[in-house]
């Protein structure tokens, strides 16, 4: 039996992800905002390195009252929304819906998880370049591999089974069982190259080449790793080179954080690294050089 | 019986400092470069707070091998300039010349000392906001007191009379000991403010206004003391706190860092970031916070 999908926040990450969804036959309905009377009369466009596609008559919606209960909820707003997830969320969860936050940052789960205790919830990270470069028009450009992690309730059958739909879907799909690793290891690259493409307003490939701004990606990577071991997180001695690697192999982009500021968005300073900053804190680790870049991206979004 | 005085770089500080010295009527042979026709035809003009004041034929030279041997050389070059040292001070030294280094950063006497084994330095910074704004122009804004200590030979009596004279000729000074404190004490506000006004692209009052920016600036701060208290420097509990009120008092202005990255000049990266560094980490302190900014420094500098 099919399960039934909403995605919240039909950007470039839920636009891709629930469209690969829905192109492979799952029903997928979309909440949208500002595109919604667009994608509602012309459909949903996907250019995609993997081949590009078209849904002519997605399932669209301007108001989650409106959208039926769903099996699954792929939350894919930016962060500095997720104020608005209680309001959302609530018309469109059954008792055993569960949703899957496929965001940047830490934290986000512990939140969502006071407002709907009872929730089975799922923590995801997306490895993907992809943008909305038009209303209802996605730009996929590279990658598109889910991490998914169980944060709590009963879900673990489900998680098998939103796997085997994206797998079916094209989507490469690990699951994991720690999200606390899967959660930290990803800060270890957004931190730097979120926070430093910003404050020096400069690309991946300019940041990883150049001999200073290379240590200084290193040397927050290091911190990262160091915070997430000491809150507990698994995370191997070549991680970090492995990440420097990677983003030597991508083609130069500007990460999410870059794409916000650039286009004066609010940025996800919060999740992305306030809440690390406090967690390991907690934990008796001070992210002192995590906290430098976090002032000056603070400093930087209140002076434009 | 009177000194006789050389300024090494008349810019802003030299061309102030030994303006005053001149105009008071004490002998002062000033080292040009690029300004050298212009000030022989024209002279030098100082626009200060403390009144204007017009240099009509001040003694002037493009080369110092054409300049007599004096007994105090100010040296007011920025510190990017000092491997130039070498050259321009050994045809105006004689045995007993006194070598002042009015300049911002660490580890500038013991290069020279390295070149000058038998001379006495003595190092100096300058509370002053003046800008060179045109060839053989000084704009004086603000402040104006010298700070100067001893860093090796026989000069207690000379340091004396360098500050009688600049006592009368209007200058306020103060003589330390303790340079090592001096030149930390200097670092506390200059590690910061010259730091982060290029990477933030923002104003003194703007970084100490805004409560982010404010925030790493205290931290950086606090860093600085506290490194320099491991390696030995006298600094009390309450500096940090009278260097924010001062900078709240102060009119808001670019810090030299500032202002030479803007006019596209080499940074003065080396003293005033790289030296404390390391010297705190030979006495066992990382400075991981000015670490940071100065990589985001030496990145930007790349890219301009």
């Amino acid at each position: 039996m099919n399960i039934t999908y909403a995605v919240v926040g039909t950007g470039g990450i839920g636009g891709y992800y629930g469209g690969c969804l829905a192109k492979a036959g799952q029903p997928v309905h979309f909440l949208l905002h500002s595109d919604y009377e667009i994608v509602r009369a012309n459909g949903l466009q996907i250019d995609s390195v993997n081949g590009d596609f078209h849904l002519d008559n997605p399932l669209v919606y301007r108001d989650s009252h409106d959208m039926p209960q769903c099996d699954v909820v792929l939350v894919c707003l930016k962060t500095t929304q997720n104020h608005l997830l209680p309001e959302i969320l609530r018309p469109i969860l059954h008792e055993k819906s569960v949703v899957v936050l496929i965001q940047n940052g830490m934290g986000m789960e512990q939140e969502l998880a006071k407002q709907f205790p009872n929730t089975a919830i799922v923590g995801a990270t997306a490895f993907i370049c992809t943008t909305k470069i038009a209303p209802g028009h996605i730009h996929h450009a590279e990658y598109g591999a889910l991490t998914l992690a169980k944060y709590c309730g009963q879900c673990d059958d489900c998680i098998q089974q939103i796997a085997d739909d994206f797998t079916a879907a094209g989507v490469g799909v690990s699951v994991f069982d720690d999200l606390w690793s899967v959660r930290w290891k990803k800060l270890v690259w957004n931190i730097p190259y979120n926070g430093l493409t910003v404050v020096l307003n400069a690309a991946t490939d300019e940041l990883t080449n150049d001999k200073s701004s290379r240590e200084l990606v290193i040397d927050l990577m290091n911190e990262v790793v160091q915070a997430g071991r000491v809150c507990g997180a698994k995370i191997s001695d070549s991680f970090i080179s492995k990440m420097i690697t990677m983003t030597e192999n991508m083609t130069p982009y500007s990460p999410s954080m870059k794409l916000d500021y650039d286009a004066h968005r609010l940025l996800e300073i919060q999740t992305m690294f306030t809440n690390p900053i406090r967690i390991a804190a907690e934990h008796g680790f001070t992210m002192a050089k995590t906290k430098v870049v976090e002032n000056q991206l603070r400093f930087l979004t209140k002076q434009q």
